[in-house]
């Protein structure tokens, strides 16, 4: 079993929502990363008894906490003072540590406040963690189970801590047995209906399964435990990705994921030096929009009045004044503050292909599913392309 | 003293960092607009015992705790369950959230796969929260001295709910004296210039200043205290608005900042009867995508390779095309990997208007500043417009 690592961020920014706790997602991503469980994300405010409060509960459940914020010079930092109360270890003053922050003020030729010399006091038997990219300096401590890592809040001076400081640690530390993730994303199918499909693939007990849903994209996850053979991953992951056919887009076999439909799209009109001309209704600018940057995008237009009637027509006058290898037509019909099925035309050198898809709920709902619908009618007509050219 | 609330998000995709909690960040802000102290924010991934210990412990601490997350479908959706057995309230399946699943699915004309009516099975005692926006409706269910409050984790559902369901019950079963928030929105200035321009204006001691950088916009906000003097607050208010000059593009007296300049925009050209035609380069589809739903724009094109040139002859000619009331036409000089200068022509029965602006960054940095500065351009035109007749 994993070594099971909590997050703790500290800070009333944070707890008010001033802003979104990054760190937190960020850490968990490196800690899962290298093989622990993150079993829990805390966020509290500065007020010293919830801190002590909850020190000592994860002290009790995890065999790893991080937390970040409450190392400042300000008097509403009060991490280290938390530690020492929660844990019976005084603050000590660490000369090398107060060495450190004096220079960091002389280097930009100020004199340090009085009040920055409270961040070298840290709790007795913890390890300094020094700070290459601000005044406070991090430690860490073991406490009966759980080892504890104290960073500042501040990302730029967080994540390089974590990276040269905190991370050879871990690994000495802990055994760690890092699993693997296979993400496959699919367009045009809902997650339940995902769910049946794989209802008669036999997924094994020690591979977790799970799904998620964003506008449009339904993102099936396998996760793999440590040293899982590589053979039986790729029989299973194939398996799946055949029931699910032409509406998987993708297959990520990294933890983050990254091909989203337009770096897909976007291989596969460069490799192909194909270029796309558009006439967008619905989605009002959004395909073009998500598109940025995407040299293969040669011109598009928004006509809102445009109904379903004679697609073809229009799509082979647009390929023919834009020149581009392929013109896509996106019309509807219905009502645009209630029901609408969208229809998507796309004419290619091998004629014309087409979709329709019934899209409903807010307007910014209906927009971003038809974008997302029209590309994936050019996405499907290439990578069949591309299977066929294979065989 | 304020009610305590906490709140708690519940995903594996949220834990293992592979999304960040932006939803525990709004929900915070909208609960410490209306009067809650927010004491712990918690995320835990999809394990039962989990999330049954975590409820048990929250309902022993907060007044209120608000949860996300963990009501779709599919078998790693375990809210409902873990409420049932932390709270010992068994599942019941609730009718008329079943029909709602089933009308949801009957509009799309799709059949509803059988594990959605999962999502009807509501714990002993609680109550429905309706879902208008997908299929997971939310609940509600009073364990001791707590109000629990379970709504989808999938934003675009959630904030709905929350708005319109659960903020009425909010401020009937509480007693809270929320503090008010002055928010003055700006285009065109830095946060910096902003700060400089308000050095001789005098903030009271209680009332609390804050900016908020997005890209393009800053945001100056005023915190008053419960019961503060409204004419004191106007005057501050206005001191500062007239300070700033015509980069206040909207002053929002609300809790939530919803006056943005797409809605500005919209009252203008919808109480002149205006249209609009537009030509995009830099912002390739982000200006029009953002105008969803708004009638008076009547057309646009991106045209990738237009430059800077004759800037008044393209927009004289889109405006005959159109018959559009404004043409706006949109070019840049440089090149689009550095540095760029924007450059906005806006036709008007007045004559034209135009302004220059350098933008830098990454590319989709440089798209969204693209658009809002050229809205900006008919937006200050606009107002500066109604200014003029009103005098």
């Amino acid at each position: 079993m994993n070594p099971r690592l909590e997050i703790f961020s500290q800070g009333d920014e944070v707890v008010t929502g001033q802003i979104a706790d990054t760190n937190a997602a960020w850490l968990a991503q490196q800690a899962v990363q290298i093989g622990f469980t993150v079993t829990r994300h805390t966020t509290v405010g500065d007020r010293l008894e919830d801190l002590i409060s909850l020190l000592g509960e994860i002290a009790q459940r995890a065999d790893c906490c991080i937390c970040t914020g409450g190392l400042g010079p300000t008097s509403d930092d009060l991490t280290a003072e938390a530690v020492a109360k929660a844990f019976n270890l005084p603050l000590i003053l660490d000369e090398q540590a107060l060495a450190q922050i004096q220079q960091f003020f002389a280097n930009r030729q100020r004199v340090m406040p009085e009040s920055n010399s409270k961040q070298a006091l840290l709790p007795q038997g913890s390890e300094r963690l020094d700070n290459d990219h601000g005044t406070a300096p991090g430690f860490s401590v073991q406490v009966g189970q759980c080892w504890f890592v104290f960073m500042p809040g501040v990302p730029s001076e967080m994540k390089p801590m974590y990276t040269d400081k905190v991370l050879p640690h871990l690994t000495q530390r802990f055994s760690l047995q890092p699993s693997n993730l296979t993400t496959l994303r699919t367009l045009g199918i809902g997650e339940s209906a995902i769910q049946e499909l794989m209802n008669t693939i036999t997924i094994p007990e020690n591979v977790q399964l799970g799904f998620r849903a964003e506008l449009g994209e339904v993102q099936t996850k396998l996760l793999f435990p440590f040293a899982y053979s590589d053979s039986e991953k790729a029989d299973l992951v194939n398996k799946i990705a055949k029931r699910l056919g032409d509406t998987v887009f993708a297959i990520d076999h990294t933890r983050e994921v990254n091909s989203d439909l337009i770096s897909v799209l976007d291989e596969l009109m460069t490799q192909g030096q194909y270029t796309l001309a558009v006439i967008e209704t619905v989605s009002c600018g959004l395909l073009s929009s998500l598109c940025v940057g995407a040299d293969w995008l040669v011109e598009a237009h928004y006509q809102p009045t445009l109904i379903n009637s004679d697609l073809q027509n229009l799509a082979l006058e647009l390929q023919k004044t834009s020149g581009a290898s392929f013109a896509l037509v996106q019309a509807y019909t219905g009502d645009k503050n209630s029901v609408m099925i969208l229809h998507n035309s796309l004419l290619t050198p091998q004629g014309f292909y087409q979709n329709t898809q019934t899209i409903a709920g807010a307007l910014k709902r209906k927009q971003h599913q038809a974008a997302l619908s029209a590309l994936d009618l050019l996405r499907r007509y290439l990578q069949q392309k591309l299977g066929n050219s294979d065989d």
